[in-house]
């Protein structure tokens, strides 16, 4: 007899979805010429979350797909289910993809009293069983820290720049941040577009106005230009809307906005519609229903880079040479 | 000069509440003649919670009520959000007060590759920064075990037992579980009804009926008795409703229900007032709308026991003796 | 020149054993034709263990045995010192094989400052290195969720049942619990014995003898029928056997016992052996000495189920899937 | 007899200083009118460090002072070693006050395989027993959130603002930030200048001179104005001296500079001098030796705003109420 | 109304012990004229063992009693389960006071695939519960760094020194060191009892006679003197009998033997008796039965040590001012 | 299609360094024919330290080559951001190889209110990323218990052992230790030259010069011998040096001295020169400047075994047997 069995280990990738975005994983899933591993989900009478995989994923790496979609609170729970069935399910690598991270916006303590939302979410996901990240054009590069397990930090640029240099005229085009805060991305989408002008929205007490405590003001030349207002995401539509305002008011000939996230809440679809702005680019990391569409809506599909990417993740290839020449951060 | 300052120490109780039941938090906090301590909480456009404390919290011993009510995702990461500032607003001692404790029915796999979601609950809460819980009647005493920070189990056995003694003909009384599962329940109200009758329903396979798969048995004796059907929750009342049934064409001359938690997800309320129940009896450890009352419902206030238990908590005295002779388990 | 040394990685199962149930560990390394790796363990002359592999273990799968036998804190602490030993001998992946999990009853606090001993001895086990617990028959499902790593909970019922089937009246049997709290099991049972009636004993205050406290009688009817009395365990046999009288004076043709492990401290094989019940039958998930058998006990090998679920696990396969159309659950 | 020594807690406030920044501790001890705690610190032949505390610090809330000075991987590990001391030794509690956070420009992955190193300083504090963390002016916000413990998040602009206030004609003023990434501290220096106009700086390919690949451009107006040229920190001095000649070329009358941090790394003093800045102002956050000093530099000291935030801090009081009405965040 | 209840806290010191060696908390506790706080334990007939404090200890420094007494195994898992109740009973402080921490000699790996069991249970009483430990003369210092909770690290030397300094010619004396690893603490002796010569065992291949493979060989000079041979513990006490005998070979006076712990394994007493040793001092960290005892043997109480080493951490005091001038080391 | 993508796993080993000792990593990498993995490394003008990996190491077994070189602390923190990123770049298993590990001396608290230094390094480590460490010769063997990973503790004893064998008269040695701590190296020297004599240096007050309070008096018999004087390391080389000069003083023929680490700070080097050492062996597990060699120096190459054992570490083989029949510990 002996002492031993022996194996050649055999490496297995699935994937499998939440209910936040099934059409991204299936997407996902179809560049790969993959099935979706299927997974039960329901909630009970009383709203708790129910989950269970049906088939055995022990030993395998799996990706949970899950996007901040809304209600946000229900998918992420969910997606904390999700990695608590897996780990417990004995699945070799779980990771937990997640093109929308949810609370994004919440990376720091504005006022006391606070809290800092995207960092405990980060934590939820590391004590339910999470052990590697993706997700997609993180609203601060910063968030990538607040995680101490490895995140691939895909970036949507590529796919963005690609589209809307067709749209524009090249040689007369301005790139435009709607505030103070997100000018080092316009700064990468300016260098993207050949070094173009960079102006910024500038919000401050009008003092010429006295009864007007408020006004938006250019800072940058847009004037003749073909204007692209870029942002992470699109969520009420508010200060892109005043944007789209100011630079049109300040002579642009046109404003494209892009953004990766369409978030996409009333009343945005119906005010983005009215603003002024010839085309407003996005990409499908959330669900875009019938309702959030508007004639002037393109959605680019993201599933191709992602499948590159997880492709890339489970030969353990460099996920940084996907995005080679481009601005994008924190890959590996 | 001196080297150190010093100062006496003082401890300070406060309370402060979420969203999802915030009348419960203000009757306990009336009957510890105390106001709520602010807290703003709103859901932005896409459906994120937001929280902060209006008043500064630094060292203070705050008890954050929040209990499971629908939906529950967003009671449970508003809690989560509540910890996570308390702990970064450097609060002293913090304790999520969680009358009903979400997911609690989900506390075992029952099949392969399910979560154990109870479990992740206590995680969570952990994580998020709770120094200790508070909760009533955790469907499984096991649930105590899930944590390892102390946990204060209160059971209001006491308040329901008190009143429905009163409610039927303590001479001639059965206590009946509504299933196998919820025995040893019906055993500890048996006991503190002097020692009466306990029956259980059984569902199981009828041989004698090929075509009808199940049939509902009732195990033990009840007929010409005044019947106490007992449980934890009463969710959708199906289970409950079937018991009554069946207890009532077992000869039982009345049935009266008594539960901690009323839930009452739809159709509870009109199931249960068709059921022939006389009576359902339970307290508001979750908020009990308009449209889930029904004409047989007797709610109980917990908010006295509740506000006890605090009081002891904080004054550093057992909490195990405010249940004395009871049935209760599980304080300290 | 090149920067990296490539290899095909080998797995390799291996199984070691501490001093508490050597057998069962030679008997599952037979049905998986290997032998065991060897271990050194001792006691000094104070009583402190001492343990250490004769093999290297670098990267492999080790399957450590240890029940849960007599005395327990040794067996306890032997095993943890073995997990350390594997864990610093960079053990690839370490599972504790607990047939018995030591003090599985202590699952909950019965009264206030008590400890919850189960989840300690999870706690216990993580820290000193467990990657992977596998065990039978927890006294409780929930205490699968005191573990935060896998645990793969196999159960022995299949066993018991298939061999009790062939020795009752399957027409005309009963299953009988021995008190309120293990009635869920019994349904279980109830069911894969073809729905049968399902009865238990209920111990009370007898109110017509003033001057005995307590009696047990018996819910739901056995007259006249096999009695199938079930429990996850026989440790002293005290409840067992007080029910055996019950069920018997309740005129049960014959009373059978089955449980999953064997404690049997004294005076259980004197008790059982005099207790009426026509046969006692558990399985070796722990030693059963010389002494601590008598005329009616059958021991009912668990290695072959086990030999199975250690394959499954290593091949990566779904353990449940062993277990199929059977009461069992929690596995992956 | 009886079973219990009561006392009345005393709660202790004591400060320590490593060697990173001595005379900052001793300038905030004296605010608060008490001796440092001594403490013996020195390396040993081959570099290594020691620290002893020669006084008890058992039960005492001790804030320990060391400020990221150069040699910056020095000044760390000795407060790494005075944390694990205090901690060995009972401290009651452990706040370490960093006044300038060391590594916090490395807050994001900027490429592929880089370390967050900002967060891995996080958690080296908290691993060597930090329970609260004091600093001012964190390069970015969410470095808040690279802590899992609560973190005093002090800002210096204040103290800043009304220096510079009463050095510029606060009529026509321009606030300007040094690049794209900077500006959000630029709009509130702006809007507590009285929402005066905001410029930046954008760094860009001069298409119009082939040889020479980058140019830097203001955008924003700043002609005939005295230019505040706003940053949190100064190093080698680099883009600061670009960014002046690039508003003095765009005709600002004067320009000021101000920042938070001096860390004035050669050859920031020669090349600050020679910038054609009117004036320097920063605190004294990190020391500044004789050769660091120039004509044009003012530092203001940064102690009295530290010892009311720290007494704060040990009252319990609310921190966020120092910084009223200020653009501070991240205070409880 | 208000927002917050406010009380003046008061500490509360308790002390209860387990059952491996109370006589020596009770001494502990009518040094500090206290009753110890009653606790229930005791073992269930499969040898599992139960806890239980009968008096609330919420909020309570509590010092919990247990050395590693014989069983060892038992005396260990009695502390762990203590620990939990305490930590889930609301406990203030919870202290392990181990006289005589078990497993402290397998404190390295000797041999491949060893543990390292005494960091084990450090990482156990952590996990446990315990917020600071305290113990005696650890068999070597490192050990105190296998934690990573404070630890109070007494020394019975000068109790040791104080007796042994009256009993031999202290003008004429050598400190003996039974081998070569523990002569540090043989120089400490040496330098307390005046600056005398050192000596030790040195156990080596006597390469004059081959067929007998070792040999004791004593390095250093103890001719015509008294030998005081020292150790940190004494458990069959071969090595110190054979030291003796080497010593006495070797034409000293007389050998008195010192040691901290008195394990005395069989079959130590008659050994020491008959070892030619004129005295065998230990103090009683341990329990000394009756059939340990032995006419050479003195034990010293160390009660009242460690019961001014208690009140001065309750007092907030540092306990390194008790050991002022001796060679006591690793107190705060 | 179907539901997974399978794939055979490739191990891939790789070796990177960092700054401190880059000579030692090439010579290990040349022993196992590769090309060091190409890592970029440089200080900021402010002294902050950068790392990034130039090459992919997605999945890899990665070996992190950084001694304790002088200066220790910017070494140190240099390995730590090292571990962080490669944790971040998803390395699939990160071995530190730490030959001389910093801070080993400070094992324990020698005085109250010291830190432990060599458990906070285990713990920074651990921390940073690393999944397992590699070290030589740790200062006691204790220190391995200071981590909670897997630790391959080398010895250099065999290298040193064979090359001074052949230095010395091998019938008529004398093997001495510098000071009472460090005997036991010397013992295992002494078994491994044959058995040979053992003496060590005591220092100690000399009652006879009341002037002079401290006198190194040799502890048994050197005369007429080749000496043997071993320790772990040389630091500023004062103990050695006395040493020697009181072996030579007591008669020894020569003193050859013999240690695995040459840290050799000044003034070591002119010292040891002087000493009358016939000869200095060292290993160079350190960095050996130009101006740290002296006429009687020696310096053994390391990498050798260190790449034995490596290669058997990913091989998943014993290290243990690489040290068959010496005396080297801790290997599994």
């Amino acid at each position: 007899m002996t002492m031993s069995i022996h194996s050649v280990p055999d490496r297995e990738l699935v994937l499998s979805t939440g209910r936040a975005h099934p059409e991204l994983a299936a997407a996902v899933a179809a560049q790969l010429q993959l099935d979706l591993l299927p997974m039960t989900a329901y909630d009970f009478a009383n709203s708790e979350t129910y989950v269970r995989y049906t088939e055995s994923i022990r030993g395998k790496d799996i990706f949970l797909f899950q996007s901040g979609s809304t209600p946000v609170n229900q998918s992420l729970m969910e997606l904390l289910l999700m990695l608590d069935a897996a780990k417990r399910a004995s699945a070799g690598n779980v990771t937990a993809v997640v093109p929308f991270m949810p609370y994004a916006r919440q990376d720091k303590k504005s006022r006391g009293r606070e809290p800092i939302s995207a960092r405990l979410v980060a934590d939820l996901l590391t004590t339910a069983g999470a052990d590697r990240v993706m997700s997609i054009d993180l609203h601060t590069s910063q968030i990538q820290g607040f995680f101490d397990i490895p995140v691939d930090h895909l970036g949507a640029m590529p796919v963005l720049v690609d589209y809307v240099r067709g749209r524009v005229d090249i040689e007369n085009v301005a790139v435009v941040s709607p505030d103070a805060g997100r000018i080092k991305v316009a700064e990468q989408w300016a260098a993207s577009l050949g070094g173009c002008p960079l102006a910024f929205v500038h919000k401050t007490r009008d003092v010429t106005q006295p009864n007007k405590s408020h006004a938006n003001r250019i800072v940058g030349d847009v004037a003749g230009r073909d204007a692209v207002l870029v942002d992470d995401l699109i969520d009420t539509g508010g200060t892109i809307c005043e944007a789209t305002k100011v630079i049109l008011d300040a002579g642009a000939k046109s404003v494209t906005v892009a953004a990766t996230h369409g978030v996409l809440s009333l009343p945005a679809p119906q005010r983005l519609h009215e603003s002024g702005a010839r085309e407003v680019v996005i990409t499908d990391t959330l669900p875009i229903s019938a309702s959030q569409r508007f004639q002037e809506l393109t959605v680019l599909p993201i599933a191709p880079m992602m499948a590159r990417a997880i492709k890339q993740v489970f030969d353990g290839g460099s996920v940084t040479s996907l995005f080679d020449g481009s601005m994008l951060t924190g890959l590996a």
